[in-house]
């Protein structure tokens, strides 16, 4: 199962992706439908108004989610190319629900004099279907809903001004999130899936989740020992190698950069970057 | 005008306190106050039934913020302590709401397998009013409705099992905000207050708002730089020294252990600590 969630006259509304087709459903998101304890049978099997899929405008996958997660250094070959050793536990930070943008909208640049210093981050993210709170792997597992793309971009200048990433990670309208969430029973837990980053059709990211440090299981039961975590909480995984902070010279997005992040059986975010 | 969040059979319930008593107002909680944008003289001579002060259950005062985010290393006195440099951008991490209880209830420790190295922390918070996005000074001042204190209770082993303090932070339960917010009409831009913390009766961080490096004022405009704020957003402005992990030998707090954080003019968090 393929869950969207797209703009419509009266807000955003939560649809299941069938073929060409969107059949819209009673709720405002997924995270709504997630929320709803609905049986994922019943969601397979609502009726609704069809859109074509085509014409649909992506909204942030959750739009109100209660947790956005991150983990960092997380792909062996991003650990590398930064310079830093294999981790013991997972690196954690935030980000708030205003960073996100769908999977579709332009990129909100920050002003030239707040920075200029744009990076992209493709990452496989974890959606949360059932609350969880000291949970085993097999607990773990049954939590996730499924799994989605998040384009953890970066302005590197403002992660790096202090010790604490969140500055750089959390600025508003910045973070593409979508445009579905495939089911686990379609997509397994994640791993094994080949993951790029194109800027402007040139290939800069390609690594495959088979590369995580931490799997999903792994960060799920983790977090779930700090706080429990709830149907819609996102969980971004860690972006592969060939971010634009590691390049020599350093490459940075501009106004008018094409940039989409695709996941193999998932699917792609594809945004436009606008000062 | 101070303003509070209790709970009642109903629900939890904001409340204006006069002298001994608190006047309830027709609010959830003190963020559902301010996000309603009603003006501060009309829930200055709201009337309301009143209930004994002394004999409420304060809730976590803003019950479902935005955004909390805690400023690191703000306090000069702390910065040494710690063997840091003064900083010359403010550091932020994010707590995720499930952190927060209320100002007299107890801080849930983790279990003994996950973590002992239990801190405390007390911190002048900000308390949003209004929406701001790119403020100047005279946009960040006007954009707080006033300050109240929080315990950014951390678990140093988990703040410090990675780079990022947040696994730390955000343990579920464990950061007591309120009781009270005291508006800026009464308590001014928040410099100049004592704040101190007690643990079981004995003084542990003594210290003023006047030590911080970055005032509110100042975090508010640089944050708004890099995210719209909004009404019953919570920012904890940093700890001064004192804490447990700067000791020698460390002290952590335990099953029992009482923890009490005042801010002149503002009031106090005081609870015990139940494994």
């Amino acid at each position: 199962m393929r869950l969207a969630t797209i703009r419509t006259a009266d807000g955003t509304r939560a649809g299941r992706v069938e073929g060409d087709d969107i059949v819209l459903l009673d709720a405002s998101d997924v995270g709504a439908v997630l929320r709803s304890g609905r049986d994922s049978t019943a969601v397979a099997m609502a009726d609704g108004p069809t859109v074509a899929w085509a014409d649909a405008h992506p909204a942030p996958l959750v739009t109100h989610p209660d947790k956005i997660v991150c983990v960092g250094v997380n792909y062996l070959d991003h650990i590398a190319e930064m310079g830093r050793e294999r981790p013991s536990a997972p690196t954690y930070f935030a980000k708030y629900r205003r960073a996100l943008i769908g999977a579709r909208d332009d990129i909100a640049l920050p002003p030239l004099d707040v920075s200029t210093h744009i990076d992209w981050e493709a990452e496989l993210a974890i959606v949360i279907g059932n609350e969880v709170r000291h949970a085993d792997r097999s607990e773990a597992e049954a939590a996730i809903a499924g799994f989605t793309v998040l384009n953890d971009v970066s302005v590197r200048d403002y992660q790096r001004r202090t010790t604490q990433f969140l500055a750089g990670k959390t600025f508003e309208g910045m973070t593409p999130l979508g445009p579905v969430m495939v089911s686990t029973d379609e997509v397994g837990d994640g791993s094994g899936l080949a993951i790029t980053t194109e800027v402007d059709g040139v290939v800069k990211q390609s690594s495959n989740t088979s590369e995580l440090c931490f799997t999903a299981v792994d960060i799920v039961a983790d977090l779930s020992r700090i706080i429990t975590l709830e149907p819609g909480d996102i969980i971004a995984t860690g972006t592969p190698g060939g971010v634009g902070a590691a390049r020599t010279p350093p490459e940075w997005m501009t106004d008018g950069t094409v940039v989409r992040c695709a996941i193999d059986q998932i699917g792609e975010t594809h945004n436009i970057c606008r000062r």
